[in-house]
């Protein structure tokens, strides 16, 4: 009786996690587990109404173009998107109105609202830094989504027409200010145990404001999952990143 | 050549810090310190555009009724003001609609960005509580603040269709779970040397969100001012609160 | 060639997480895995000198009396030692004067070392209060470890001639304040995602000192359990408590 | 009746403060203030047991030789002492053993106690970053409080056979992992409004630990100062430092 959801990729790690959050979930409804040896056909005989798709890059296209052309809606984690794709894929909802795809980099809502908000804030303050957090494993520094949100932080500085942050320092180790990012400085800081966090801070005369993000596991790219999949209804046609899911 | 400002109440501690800020401004210029002993009319003689009222209740209205009336615009931190205080204000400014009014209760940008973010997060969420923190000679518990932004989170639940937030606590302490403001926990953190700081946390699966505003000194209140200020132009007539100014 | 390790309870979850522990660990040699259906004797067989000991109050005493009485060193996080219990592997550690068994109830090292350094810090500062997070499914608000942290705090400012904290507060929601443990303030918040989290904020003119910490997962008890198992050497006989391990 | 109290440099800024202070204890009595043009013998004819020098390292040794041969104790925060101007304070303590002097860079109590927690834990964790906040005024960078506990930490990770800090990154913007002080990476953050804040982050499997220490502003150094005054008594002789009188 509630959505009828089917999960493709669903024997992979990430896709399991899926299948378990929307059996937990009352009002979705699991009708389809297609992996790779399955046919996309099983969508259609159990009458699936959307998919979530986190397999690869290679089958993506093909599971959209199935998926679209019949009628099935779709959210889509799978990387490896350019801009021919998503031309492609537009197109293709452009002969089924009827039919939404979400395609977002980032389901973590919560870093997802964190990046808006520092974007709103910034225009307000003299002084913005971002400082992330990740487990040692991690290959880069910063983070993408750190460099990504100081980005942001910088282009809307740039807009409300504010200069070069405050900084007075004459005397400095190398590194101890963080990298530049567009005049954002950015510290990456590597710890055992912690998993993914992101903390934006802001000042101005007299006071500060941080925004925090913490992803304590794997599992926090399901509540953005689910969100899409409930409200994808209200959002046809192609929409990209979770922004406009989020109401930003 | 800045824009021409003169300060109500310049001889309070307030006050103070407003004239010194003015001055302190490149793109302002400050044309008249008034308090109580001195004429409304040193406005008009110095050619002020606007002006900023931390005075009391029982001249505020005045103050406005000369200041409108004769072409000045105001940013009024004064409290006091009710219903029909604001009604006759409405009035004043639609009889002289290119003067502009900005009335706020709390100047604090960080503070007001915080109670808009945590609206805008609210609904995403399983789980929301806040914290807030103050000096311990603070007479109310929770402040004000914290309550109205528990209040605004409550709202903006109810309106998505969220329910009571998980709570399996069988077992506590008188008070462990802190007041409960519409359903969201506000707890209230009395400290020797803090000054007055608000977080508001926010959990779903693998998650959580964090917004924390510090204000460090009394001075907290002036970028927020100086913010009314410069952009009064952009908003004529009588506007309530900064969000507006912050485009929340 | 590394210290021979023997684990009891060994295909329970936490016993499994132990395993693996041991098994990644250069400078331990993991000897025995021993559950309910296997004999002890597997520990001598393979000259096990340690065992870690994560099983259930019924059978720990007999884990011990085998240990003990055979030369084996015992690291163990059962519960359910009263005095009489320890009492009786006093006697048993005294007539095997070379065994070391450390008995402790929490082997989480961030937590002990917020614990003990909030001991320390107490005498020093006018306010103190514990603010806890937790998942919303514990039963019991605020924590053991945070009544606990809170008692410390009490007692090291009592030693100390301290009054009571000053706090002006007098109009107040019920619950704002937090939980009154031995007049030390504590909060207890439950957030879906969070895992268990104790902060710990002290203050005193013109500053403050927070100490924090964080179990991001089930598995933080594994650096205690190893430290443990690396160090029993230096500490003969029966200690209660990680403390001592961590030179507090 | 409380300890009779001179301070010293009494007309400046911080010797107000201390004379505001002393003023406000009730076990204090301020006999003598003092400042460049008085005579050190009001510190005599009002029987000042000890003083509290805030000077200047020009006068400072002539301020301790009256001091120390005349019977009265001091409490030091004047800067500029080396090992021959402690040798000298050194001797004359020795020829009069009733006195207590205490000369302490750093009088902030929250910031001494970070210091020596990051001592104690260090060597329990894989991880360790410290993190500083700063206005943004500031000259130097990091702080040389920053640096001074990254080397303490750096010292007892050496101690306990540590080696260097797990970092996997391989792809990095420059300074992205902040400064590196003796393998102990250090991030310093410059924001308007802040004042002095420093955070230690240590981390280990599953969890991670977090001192943190705010100054608000400039009056910190105050209960470090009323501590030395009212302990001086049991710490006779030269005392370096604040940690002896923490009992760190």
């Amino acid at each position: 009786m509630g959505i009828k959801v089917g999960v493709l990729g669903a024997r992979g790690k990430v896709g399991q996690t899926v299948v378990e959050a929307v059996l937990a979930a009352d009002d979705l409804e699991l009708v389809a587990e297609v992996d790779k040896d399955d046919s996309l056909q099983l969508l259609l005989d159990n009458g699936a109404e959307i998919v979530v798709d986190f397999t690869a890059p290679a089958v993506v296209m093909d599971n959209l173009d199935f998926c679209i052309n019949n009628g099935i809606s779709a959210v889509v984690g799978t990387t490896g998107f350019d801009d021919e794709r998503l031309a492609q894929v537009r197109q293709w909802c452009e002969t089924n109105p009827e039919v939404s795809v979400l395609i977002a980099p980032n389901f973590a809502i919560s870093a997802v609202l964190t990046m808006s908000f520092a974007k709103q804030a910034a225009r307000f303050f003299d002084s913005a830094e971002v400082v992330e957090y990740h487990h040692p494993n991690k290959l880069d520094a910063p983070s993408g989504t750190a460099i990504h949100t100081a980005q942001g932080i910088a282009d809307a500085r740039r807009a409300a027409g504010l200069g070069a942050q405050p900084d007075a320092t004459d005397q400095s180790l190398p590194g101890a200010r963080g990298a530049d990012v567009d005049g954002v400085p950015v510290h990456a800081v590597r710890m055992t145990g912690m998993v993914a966090h992101e903390e934006v801070i802001f000042g101005s005369r007299g006071q500060s404001l941080t925004i925090r993000q913490d992803s304590y596991d794997r599992t926090s790219f399901i509540p953005g999952v689910l969100l899409g999949v409930r409200e994808a209804q209200q959002h046809k046609g192609l929409v990209i990143g979770l922004d406009t899911y989020l109401g930003l």
